[in-house]
């Protein structure tokens, strides 16, 4: 149990802090923090958890993570339900506690018609800077797979893993760093479906990508690490 | 006396280079610093000063931190008024001698009936994007329970302790991100304190907020990592 | 084997999300990461991969990096080769990927008489900021030989070791925020040669530049760290 | 000899990185890295330097630094000219390759009669945002005292050490967020003098306060530190 808090009080962070600078200071005129500063706070949401909370649940937050680590034979495959369904519920709570601030607002509205309502994920009229689902899906699953050989790289045994939950949180901010142009970045099924249940419209319809192309990359990144880098000693 | 002239050197710090970055450095046209940066120079007065004096005084910095410590069973309950009064005391100070150089500048005034002044909290016609109370006292709630929840996960016994000062400080830069928009973001009443009585007016009326919301949260934090996060043996 | 397949996906990372980073989200209007945000990106490459990956083959990433470790006697020079191919294939394959994604934008276009054209490296009129070949060439030598200081320091036995993957990558971050505007930062030729391909025209043409002066200032850096500032034991 | 090559490619590391990246990156319009990206740039020059050579030489870089370990007992004292020779050494070649680089630029000129002429620190008429001496001197002399604080404290014996380069880095960065706009931020006299010298004029008639006020306030910092702050083990 204490594990299934730790990953929705993670997640619940990871939404809120990720998403939440997206919603409320990404788009400030002249002082808002942009697509850098979004990249920086999901980053650090994983940075922060991760030190806060790894060495109790391993620090997943996403889907897409727990499913590559069980096939780099590194989490049981009869967790995996119930952390993804922890991470889901600690995703939707997040974007439940982004809507009832925002109401305080008096400009509020998510107009699910345009890219990026409520920091969701989307392709092709719903991409930020309107890329083809072709161009989302293989951005979406390199990402993800590049974050899982960071993740069971920087957590190996023969490597230096204190700084693991720097490695692994900076480097999800350079995947944002990269795609939110293109989808608004997911690589975290979790963290789209809670975003997109809130905008609702066609960003429901949308959201088989954003499960699809995150574990299929997550499954060839630690496909690719266990195989083809890992030293035999680690790939055990 | 140590661990108060630490608390009381460190506060100043945090307030002298967040509110300093805000004051100085934000809104420069072209090549000011934006959110973003003061978010930055926030986390970072405290990573620096933790890692200088946080093996002295704890490196708390911050009423809310004292209490929620106090609360998580890391920090005897008999030092917090002596903690406390430190930690205003160095922000005051802080504030003052931003003062002091901002009287420097051709162009200075306080205007306390606008958001911002003198990088001052505030909610309502004092939010720097217009937030409504509720709004402003449920993200400084949930803001300050999960710094909470990053100390004590990270200073825990079974934790990787020594990255401790990178994940607080990094941390609060993630509050900033996230909530400048809001509140011009506090979780820390003694940095509230100091600029509201700088800037005055309604700002010291609303002072009761940046008071509330982040001790009641630091208690919450303190609460859930407690008993639903943390493992037995560290709880002790 | 294991150790050239490190090589190739390492740096296959550092061009998808360094020149990533510069092709879909630099220049976006009003939330666009700039040069800034390019900097911070092509240096989490390096720091990810290099606690991901680093302990199998050294993490290199870098023609140059591998002909300046030859040089100070930490690589030995008949794997040099082996090396060098296995980083311009990585990342031949990354601007490979990048452009197939790209196909996906309605505006996608590469126009090789403009400067950064899919993010490749130039001097004169392909120089981001109007920077004449002396000074592309004094720049990149300079940094490049930097570079290796910081790599051959950090890495050094009597040095704090692993601290190493976050000052080498934060050192790529560094050289990327002083020389964007001049050559758009090269100090790789495998990451010049991928992109120089992808963009054609002139920017082929100049090529040479982004293979002899970082080669040359990695030899450079090499010596000087060795023979003026490593004490004896270090240097062995 | 190895100590004072160190200080000497050290120094001439943080000038050419600092102030490179505020001649070359900082005001590109749309893209540039601006105040906060001069800020990091500074911050990771000390970084890098100190992961790479800080073992060889302690890792000053900056006169002031020097003066204020010196007066904290952390540095001999017959050290401090030779010292402080190499890095002024240092950083005048520093800004000799700076000036050759920029003669590739067609437009370059350097104008002492504004504000961040060749990224020269300034007060009054040369301060970047109008700051008068006062202000100027305040600032440096605050900021230089914290920044040793910082130094002292991360560096000492009951402190976890191996952090001391990021804490002392990131410090120098956060320095910079606050204080660019006040006199382009200085805290180094080395660093002042070789832009002062290249830009000429009115810059060399203000040196003067950029070797006092960072200095006069490396040695307050010292005292700070080494009476109120610092445990009697640390301080002996």
């Amino acid at each position: 149990m204490k594990k299934l808090f730790a990953e929705f009080f993670g997640t619940f962070w990871l939404v809120f802090g990720g998403c939440g600078s997206a919603i409320f200071a990404a788009g400030i005129p002249n002082l808002g923090i942009g697509f850098a500063g979004v990249a920086l706070a999901f980053g650090l949401t994983v940075l922060t958890m991760a030190y806060a909370v790894g060495s109790i649940s391993g620090g997943h937050f996403n889907p897409a993570v727990s499913v590559g680590l069980a096939v780099g034979g590194r989490f049981p495959m009869k967790d995996l339900i119930p952390y993804i369904v922890s991470q889901c519920l600690g995703a939707m709570l997040a974007a439940t506690a982004l809507y009832m601030i925002s109401l305080g607002h008096a400009d509020f509205a998510i107009d699910n018609t345009k890219p990026g309502a409520f920091a969701a994920n989307g392709y092709g009229a719903l991409s930020p800077n309107g890329y083809a689902l072709a161009s989302a899906f293989l951005a979406e699953f390199i990402l993800t797979a590049f974050f899982l050989i960071i993740i069971l790289g920087a957590t190996a045994p023969t490597s230096n893993g204190k700084f693991a939950g720097l490695a692994i949180g900076l480097g999800l901010t350079l995947i944002h760093l990269i795609s939110i142009p293109i989808t608004n970045t997911s690589v975290n099924p979790a963290r789209s479906t809670s975003q997109a249940i809130m905008a609702g419209g066609e960003y429901v319809n949308q959201l088989w990508l954003f499960w699809t192309a995150p574990i299929l990359g997550a499954i060839a990144g630690a496909l690719i690490y266990t195989y083809l880098i890992s030293k035999r000693e680690t790939a055990q």
